[in-house]
């Protein structure tokens, strides 16, 4: 688990400092950036829970590995290099899976319900991604009709109904990963929309 | 106070709807900008008077009924129609008047001084709808040359007038919500705004 | 200390108002925003330092030093004049030596590590002003090529720099001051960027 939240983080700092890159952010704004991106998401979600102190002021190896990448990117990477778009797809795929999941089990060990758990999961990827979006003065891109709230709360739903069934833990936790990220990435490939749910196109109110 | 409260909670969860389906965001994302809308601002409230567990983590039917609101009129209702804009501006000075009410009184029993009651009964409905725009990457309205935080200031100053002057609890709180209720709309409909006040416009500094 | 802070307060009380005033909000929205502006920073601090009550709601001075500075700003300048522009690059590098400097001791009361109280420290200057920006829909100015994070680090490290050496309070405090103004000054003055550290222009990933 120490190993996947680590990824997360470094693929949330490397997404950060890419778009904080395009717009034409310093060193400093970059890093700044890259840690907003990476852990604005986890930070929200212990405030709401009352979960102090927060978990980046205790292991200094978060801000470590954001500063780290950050600069690492940005001295050797060129962030308009082909190979980079796609690289940065698939991070924010695994991002997603992992994040989800992390804030699902925060959730559940404060003790909150299940819808509770599949919110602050959702909410724990998706924070950090609003606000770095915001910062860059773009519209955020998750929120829109991109297959990436819908592929958490899936694998928030599977989360529980593996739980429910009494599975392993470490078999939930893995299908639940696998199932957010296939399905963004599928999403991603194949360029999925959620259907527009409105039934009254037509007509007025 | 209860069905005010839910109903407060339903006028924000539509407004948020209608904006994020003119920004063409998923099913998903409307309901997220909807809960953004709804319960940021008491979110914020509450985080700022250090109350915990949160309101919508005790109780769930303020999730409840905004998913259900946000998917309800994503479903039945063309944000485009003829009718929509009035409704959403009488829904939206209701809202006003409710949240400032509710966010006066949290603030009030937990010990707060007068002017910061009325600054978080103003957070309280404004921070949602602030943030709400920021998502949509638009200038906040509410900040802009409207009688809106004057109708909820001059709410809550005759809340405290009446207090002083050992009112009844309900006549009260009836009176604060009819007056900014009242201010807006008229607001609304005459185009009233607020005047400059600057002295020294023709001079330099 | 106490009058630094009280200065620092205006000064970002001051730079708010006069974008929303730019950006045409009314007197209500301009003195919201010139709280936002001053407290916002110091707020989010303490709520991720878990430190409680929030010190503008124990001290009202604050809040009243703001909106009196924010109205009187609004009355009796024109913030077209001339002579608003430099005075308000003078008053944001006060702003931002003594933010920086109350962050840093605040973090360090609470028993945070040097990284986090010089990021803390950072933050106290920069959350007013991101979210300043971002509710007037601009893109944060402080986290572009300009030498404003930075000079807060480098007066951050030189704290803990001199306190290593057993430096004098006053001292320390005065130097960090200093340096933090004349580096921001002096980068205002003569247009100072932080130079790119990409090593790969030229070639690919």
């Amino acid at each position: 688990m120490f190993w996947l939240e680590m990824f997360g983080i470094f693929a949330c700092s490397i997404s950060g400092t890419v778009l904080a890159k395009h717009k034409n952010f310093d060193v400093f704004g970059c890093i700044l950036v890259a840690m907003i991106a990476a852990i604005s998401g986890p930070t929200a979600r212990d405030i709401i829970l009352d979960r102090y102190p927060l978990f980046w002021m205790v292991n200094m190896n978060y801000l470590l590995i954001i500063t780290i990448s950050s600069v690492g990117f940005q001295m050797f990477c060129n962030p308009k290099a082909r190979h980079v778009d796609g690289l940065l797809k698939l991070f924010d795929g695994l991002a997603l899976a992992i994040f989800t999941l992390i804030g699902i089990q925060v959730a559940q060990e404060m003790g909150a319900n299940i819808p509770i758990c599949i919110l602050l999961g959702v909410l724990n990827i998706l924070f950090g991604g609003v606000i770095r979006d915001m910062l860059c003065n773009e519209i955020p891109l998750v929120l829109q009709r991109e297959i990436y709230v819908t592929a958490a709360i899936i694998g928030g739903v599977l989360y529980f109904a593996l739980e429910g069934m009494g599975v392993t833990s470490w078999i939930k936790e893995s299908c639940t990963l696998m199932t957010i990220f296939v399905i963004r990435m599928l999403a991603v490939r194949y360029d999925w929309h959620f259907p527009d749910i409105g039934l009254m196109k037509k007509h007025s109110l």
